[in-house]
């Protein structure tokens, strides 16, 4: 801990302004907190953030259960035909799987053309400062809701759920810490936790619900990319891996692996990155997606880039596919990746993520506007591929090229 | 097995009347479902149902970190000020503590004098057959919204945990049951399941989120109990004690505590009791609360009848109290609770119930009329208490009428 306090003097130093404006925090010591010194929170999973989710292949199966339950899926639909002015009806009848497999779901109100956007989602620590985890998890279910370009949300409940093994001490301090830090992100995205639920579970559970009310035209349709378009990536890739290889450092036959490709420092680096990235809320992207007449998007968590441009490409009303050229990476997580023993599949595009960026299909001028007006307001945005007529597939090609994300914590 | 499928044809018979037109079913038998006779659904987790809640007390001290986050609890809710008409609002500001604590949140929206009314709840498995476990999850979200008066959910979203030691055969033959007894009851609704997040858990975890947009004067405000009113129940108490009895028939050593005071027909038959009460949609109370006029509801679960009619006595505008002076119990279970070595605290009215009745507040004659109207339904409905002048407190009063609740399945 000494270590990673005196390194993050030593970046705030560096920034050249005050801790708080660097937008840093000091790393969680949980003897500050009363706890015992090896107190961790990613101890409370067995595993970790998005990487938690069911399989993409075997959650479809499963999901066969609801059909008849997809928007616009069958005659009593909340009234498809009735409301909305256009497009939004259109689009949602013509995708008779939108809402299901995707976790936000747009449904047509029966007041005044209004329309429901709401996602939720919820999973295990894979970092161990509370806070932070707390942060993260609000940051990623609001994401679902920034990928529709849905910019306010009216109301988040909070899921929760509080280990079996956590001692009266550690629930009264970690779990308030979380809480915070997901409040603190509601804050920031300009709503508010009116609820949620809490109960006992052998693992940490942070997760929840955003709600937004809307007009049609306050949402983007992920399903109208069109050859031609270039796809836009909000956030680097390799938070995983970055996760990973930090708990790796304290375990000397896991340090081997990668030990070889990186050194401590750099991990330690790669962690307050991944951090970084995970807890910062997708607001500007969405905010930035209808100026620039986005064509679609979608978030990048558990199926990892490659399975959520895929999900993407289905869904689109043109014959389209996407091919991805580029692969921007948290620093030195791409030889780690290499290095892991092929439990990453970080290159192959199927390394889960957590909280990450938006995936934006553009035309291909604003795609360059959005990525300089991202830069301006301190956001990461990188054009990674393209849009061709297609089957409506997306791979990844033959030797992407590998961009090192250049670092925003030191 | 073949002793309840005896029991229940039986039952079947004796109601005179085909197996579906009964609305019982068989019971699940998992050799039937290629699994093994062993298979039960509640070893895959140590707590049940809405047992699972952090305790009140410790839950009301960790939700003091949202502190400003309550609706009409700061000057940066959303228009609490702007939109709505009248009560409402007023209702609203008046509530500081309103939407936390409380499962369902009310929210005015920026447009058309909407209001957004949302609930979550999520917990694991406390009966066997895991298409009664959906219907139940489904059942206990919504009782939320129904508790508000709120009788139209326009989205639900289904919350999935798989446990980890699921093999492949259990995982697709169990879960798809468990969803289809979830969109049955919300398809009973009048709702749609239309998103959601499945992880993999160390135990099976059920539940769910439902979301109303609606008028102002579609919702019935909990808090305006008053001096004379009498408080009605929907449903008998003690789901908890019936499936936890069940439990012990197949343990020599807990079956002793309790063998003297019921034979294992008697607790069968309140387990499908309990099962029944549990899937049953609030749907028709919700609807009848506003008819008759009602003055504040609650649904009814983990906290127990006194823990809930202590919250609802707490938020009340008027200075009130609540004595409940009759217990509705499904029948033998208040013996089984006293003999249970005490860990039920059922007569004291603080025994968990998951997916339990509306506790509501009626003006004296009206009550007698919802409960009239509810038996033509082929509803319960029992006046368990009054509501007097006082300090906003609930309690029980000494000797309490304990009535055994009619058996609806045989």
């Amino acid at each position: 801990m000494q270590f990673l306090k005196q390194l993050w003097n030593v970046r705030a130093f560096r920034a050249g302004v005050p801790a708080i404006m660097a937008n840093l925090r000091l790393p969680f010591d949980p003897v500050e907190h009363g706890l015992d010194k090896d107190f961790r929170l990613t101890k409370f999973t067995q595993l970790k953030g998005c990487g938690c989710k069911v399989p993409q292949k075997e959650l479809l199966k499963l999901l066969e259960v609801l059909r008849g339950h997809e928007v616009g899926g069958d005659s009593t639909a909340v009234g498809v035909e009735e409301v909305g002015t256009g497009t939004g009806d259109g689009t949602l009848a013509q995708l008779p799987h939108f809402g299901i497999g995707n976790d936000c779901c747009i449904i047509p109100l029966q007041y005044g053309g209004l329309y429901l956007v709401e996602s939720t989602d919820f999973f295990y620590p894979l970092v161990d400062d509370p806070y932070v985890m707390g942060q993260i998890a609000c940051a990623n279910v609001l994401s679902d809701l920034y990928a529709a370009g849905v910019v306010h949300c009216d109301n988040m409940l909070m899921l929760l759920g509080v280990p079996q093994k956590f001692s009266d001490k550690e629930r009264e301090t970690v779990i308030p810490l979380m809480m915070k830090g997901f409040k603190d992100n509601a804050d920031k995205a300009g709503t508010k936790v009116r609820g949620g639920q809490t109960v006992i579970n052998p693992w940490l559970t942070i997760g929840g619900v955003g709600t937004s009310v809307c007009m049609p035209n306050q949402i983007v349709y992920p399903d109208n990319a069109v050859v031609g378009d270039v796809l836009v990536l909000t956030k680097p890739l390799g938070t995983q891996v970055a996760v990973n290889a930090y708990q790796w450092m304290s375990n000397p036959d896991d340090w081997k692996k990668i030990s070889a490709v990186v050194t401590k420092e750099e991990v330690e680096t790669a962690y307050e990155e991944a951090k970084y990235h995970m807890a910062d809320l997708n607001v500007e992207a969405a905010r930035l997606m209808s100026h620039y007449g986005a064509h679609g998007a979608t978030d990048v968590t558990g199926f990892g880039i490659l399975g959520h441009a895929e999900n993407l490409a289905q869904i689109q009303r043109n014959e389209v596919k996407f091919a991805i050229h580029n692969l921007p990476i948290i620093s030195k997580m791409p030889s780690v990746a290499k290095s892991g023993g092929g439990m990453f599949k970080l290159l192959q595009g199927y390394s889960a993520e957590t909280s990450g960026g938006l995936l934006i299909a553009f035309p291909r001028e604003q795609a360059a506007d959005f990525c300089k007006e991202m830069e301006k307001l301190g956001k990461t945005a990188w054009i990674i591929g393209i849009v061709e007529k297609g089957d409506r597939t997306a791979q990844i090609i033959d030797k992407p090229r590998i961009i090192e994300a250049p670092n925003r914590t030191t």
